[in-house]
């Protein structure tokens, strides 16, 4: 049986330099790599709640609006924000910086889900979560909508399965 | 003036091998890897659509439901299935062979969107496309109701200004 | 017993994106890099002809005669041109694309061999081929000789078992 | 005028995972790939401290007493311990997870030094730092006797201008 | 004017082990990587005797005979065997040991051709070579008929351009 | 039973060019990328005098005063200076060259140490070595003194057990 967990115990920093490789002819970071990094500092977040190998099994949605320079420091801190039997929703969250320049911008945001598998990769379960803080609370209610989303997405279910997202979406149909 | 192009003068297809260092201890292809290689392919297929630098705008949910293994082959195709201004969506169909056993799936579907930029990366306008066959025209179409869905999650619209996606995705609302 | 097959079945497209990394201080593609992703291609494509496990066994004269510049897409397409009992011939063509600027030139071409191996690495038989176009015709005779030349370099016959060779290096002495 | 910043302004938390092209024959990290980590983890935070490019000094002894396993989580926590003119000494720390092991160890520890420069990559001074911790106190004090240790083993010194150091080393000379 | 470089002032010898990420499915050190290796050893070796940028401006067929394993340490000779106005041809010699084993074999030779170059990438004139020992002469000899070869398969010449290499390949016409 | 062997017998010559991912933003060598090719050289070194696998053990203190430039070529010379046990002192000589610049420095200077094991990784005895010209003679004879200090550093031995290192240090306390 599995014990709860917090959001907190499944933090991770990590922090990169854009190097000469991982831009494109405009000398900016490429979407690709940045993805690569988000990635990895996901499924560690997802290993560090579930004491499991995971495997990647989504990404939702992620927007690039801001370009990040060759030579920036990277910053992405991950949480997992949600557990589902075998699978758990992370949060990432991602900051470039030109130290010498001074300058910090906040560049993007992700979901990842993972789900976690014993040594033949078969699903395995994990512990659930409690979430501490309001922002926590905040993801963790939002965790289920999103997962309505992801899997309306993937046509593993019907919009009549997932009532909570209509309300969302379109708040005038409760009326 | 732009003129029209058609999807086929941006097809694009990539073959890879997965090494030992795109495996997780499981020995299978990473999700941020695949993610790499996919901003890539579908980078140089908006490339030929614009023939301008492209960078990455936006990728919408991806769902990994297969593994692949070590020293499988993966066969990107690529694709725009729509222009819009400056932005141009990108369809990839990712699939994944182990030769020697002469097994092949499909193992993923994902949209990519780039903007077209000048030199000194200011979005600048892209040509118009005219899909050809009933797929490009069904992707044609629907790139309509993804972008508004991107334009929605990214908070960049409100449900109201997105009727065609309420309708797809709520069509007992429609009565 | 293994069924004939066509060099169309063998056909694999790889496209890359020349990166720092890849080049010199001109900013240009180091020929070891390109040279490094025609041996991946034409390894897929032995591959896919065999169903096997393939090892290089040579890489014939290769000219670089033009510059490929930091950026450029590089096309790789590789067909297998005939085989010999457990080994095959694939032809390579290269070209090189600088999208934005609007130009495409072809750059390389080359042949590599490719030996069809078991688990054990032994050498195991591969289906012979059956060309279809005249251009996969004129590959499949020129096989022939190329492979006298590459057993001749590589002191495994002597010139008087070349015959064909002889006479094509050398037309006069036909006479 | 440069004002006084604290230790803890500078921290960085790096996390990596070990993947196969950085291990050994054993399928364990190499002592090289680590260096080259700690390298980053600790320009980042000289850059933190001093807002300017930085450059490599010196890299104090460093011991390799745990072996650190294909698949770990490394975590390396970087601080900027003392400032001098134009260098900061940064103090790191290291541990490696097996996570789904539930096995968690302190593997190294290591003093990096940098240089503050400009653009032409000249020497340029540094903030001070203020120690707010008794451990942060230490290594403040510390810092001064490894700098001498540093200059003498470079010869930059002789053994009479580093009295701290002799007392330190060897205390029955004092009496 | 450029004065006369003896074969030895243009030696490299680089040394490599093979790592996860060079090896194919057999765990043996992939044909393409070795070639990007060569090409790098024989530009050093190149740039060496010129004291210039070289660019690659062909590779003589090459044999993989020997299988190189995961682990091997690849020791690389290259050194300048002649100079052609502004081209230079570098003979390399490839062993591979796996040293725990005690066991050592040559694997390959090959030769690479450069050219040298200024900073705009226009072929510039470089040192005519003197060799000193009995096998550097042979080698000096053998590049004559290697570079007729060369551009007798590169169409650059006729076959009556070359008779040095048809009385070497083929002694009974001489009578 | 080992027999003695000389340094000359684990000499390694190792031969790199800085490319655009080894740099930082002033284009110079990063020392961690330096480190980790120093690690690979003194391993082969390592490897050569003991036929074992070997392990990094501790790395001395290294100086980085010369800024070595993105194109320049980089050749290490690694040769073990004494064997103690299971663990082997390598001695590391660095230089760079621009060579089209005619300029060559000689960079760094390092000491790594490595321990000789077994397949499970338990420390087994390696030759002892029999220094042959006076500079090996000195570097055999400064390897304990070296090793003292380094024991000191570990906090392994204390000061009075390190006799040989304080005379070399603080010459005066001999009167």
């Amino acid at each position: 049986m599995n014990k709860k967990k917090t959001p907190r115990e499944s933090a991770v920093t990590m922090t990169e330099i854009v190097l000469p490789n991982d831009t494109n002819t405009l000398n900016n970071l490429m979407g690709g790599k940045l993805m690569h990094w988000l990635d990895i500092a996901a499924a560690i977040s997802a290993q560090r709640h579930s004491n499991r190998i995971v495997v990647t099994a989504s990404v939702d949605n992620i927007s690039f609006s801001e370009p990040i320079a060759l030579g920036d420091v990277i910053t992405i801190k991950a949480q997992v924000t949600r557990a589902f039997n075998s699978s758990m929703e992370v949060y990432l969250d991602v900051s470039a910086e030109n130290i010498p320049a001074g300058k910090k911008q906040s560049t993007n945001r992700a979901f990842f889900t993972f789900v976690a598998v014993d040594q033949l990769g078969n699903p395995t379960s994990v512990p659930e979560i409690t979430p501490e803080t309001p922002e926590e609370e905040e993801f963790h209610a939002g965790a289920l909508h999103r997962r309505q989303l992801r899997l309306l997405l993937a046509k593993r279910i019907k919009p009549e399965e997932a009532p909570e997202l209509k309300s969302l979406f379109f708040p005038e149909i409760l009326a």
